[in-house]
């Protein structure tokens, strides 16, 4: 038998750290994003969060999980004092950064000084940009909902203004995200990139699945299969 | 300026489809994971789920999105009714198959039958598990958390037992998920592998982000860096 079985018991009984990393790479590759924000008083926060998921396109939707621990205070602090934030792709040219971010600065440290990222604004926008990340957008702060099990909080906010790199638009609506070099996580603290396998038509029951074709495009401008 | 600039005018205005695919790439590469369930009278179901989250390691919490579509529905009424489900990652060699499940059969249709992918089963868990996937586990539900902002339901559940392919489980509890090729989602069609960058240590404020070794293993069965 090539598999180990994981029992609640081995659970319970590894120490705190290897648990982290061993659960933490249970749900897969996880989105790597930076959440920006500004205090009212106009101190800037920057958070790299793995969990934040899509929720649905109309309205559109965001969410995230925040934990519980000192550093996303500051962010969800931030939040519910002005409702804004924004979401930055983080991508491997900058992935070391936006991770350091992760470190336990003091509320009046700034994320963007300490590691070396540049803020960026928008008209009507309260939160900053990250400029190093090429699609990142405004988000408006809808709901919070409370997981009692573990004293998380899910962040739910509707996508406003998105501000995209236009190379990879492309127009069915897709964002090639790879070809912006964004980053994946998985566990707690590993950066990969990504590498296509193909686009997938619309699954029909009987029907063989077969590769997305971008049919109106010049061969060139067609996503790599 | 390479940056295009999406209002929510021009969201609005976009076709639907597009707008899915659009809002889809926004949150970044997403997990890719087969959620399997069996009623109470047998009938199983597979549901292709890009929305699994880790949400803590103690307790062992994780949380997918349930969208108010049929295919997903039928997995539902099987969670609510059995408390049962696992969670069986996705990997490049049935990433086609996986995606097939998403065709909307009926609820008396059995994905696993009709996408050519085998259930096998634990002692005390009712749910099936994938046995193409290298890494699953079986979940107990806790908790839906119904999001009325758009009708779709948050679904937490523990961890209780794991199956993992012993290639990839490192000493420090880190798996290597990328060796077991395990796919990510990108938008709403779009399959990729992943490409490790490194892993770093955990970040501290003043202190430059370094890599990640595990002294303690031969080099050979380090993490790629």
């Amino acid at each position: 038998m090539n598999f180990k079985h994981i029992t609640q018991e081995t659970l319970a009984a590894m120490e705190d750290r290897a648990r982290a990393h061993f659960i933490n790479s249970l749900s897969g590759f996880k989105s790597a994003n930076l959440i920006a924000t500004k205090s009212q008083n106009g101190l800037c926060n920057l958070a790299m969060i793995s969990s934040v998921v899509h929720l649905g396109a109309a309205p559109a939707l965001v969410g995230f999980i925040m934990r519980p621990d000192n550093g996303e205070r500051h962010t969800l602090a931030n939040i519910i004092e002005t409702n804004s934030y924004t979401i930055n792709q983080v991508a491997s040219d900058f992935y070391r950064q936006a991770h350091q971010t992760s470190a336990s600065y003091l509320k009046t440290q700034n994320e963007f000084d300490e590691t070396n990222l540049t803020a960026h604004y928008l008209d009507g926008v309260h939160a900053p940009f990250v400029q190093q990340s090429q699609l990142k957008y405004a988000v408006k702060l809808e709901q919070i909902i409370p997981i009692e099990l573990n004293g998380t909080q899910f962040v739910i906010g509707e996508i406003k203004q998105i501000l995209c790199h236009k190379t990879a638009m492309q127009s069915d609506g897709y964002i090639d995200i790879e070809a912006l070099n964004t980053v994946c996580v998985s566990g707690l603290d590993a950066y990969h990139t990504a590498q296509g396998l193909s686009r997938l038509n619309y699954a029909k029951p009987g029907v063989e699945t077969t590769e997305y074709q971008q049919d109106e495009l010049p061969k060139d401008q067609r996503h790599k299969n």
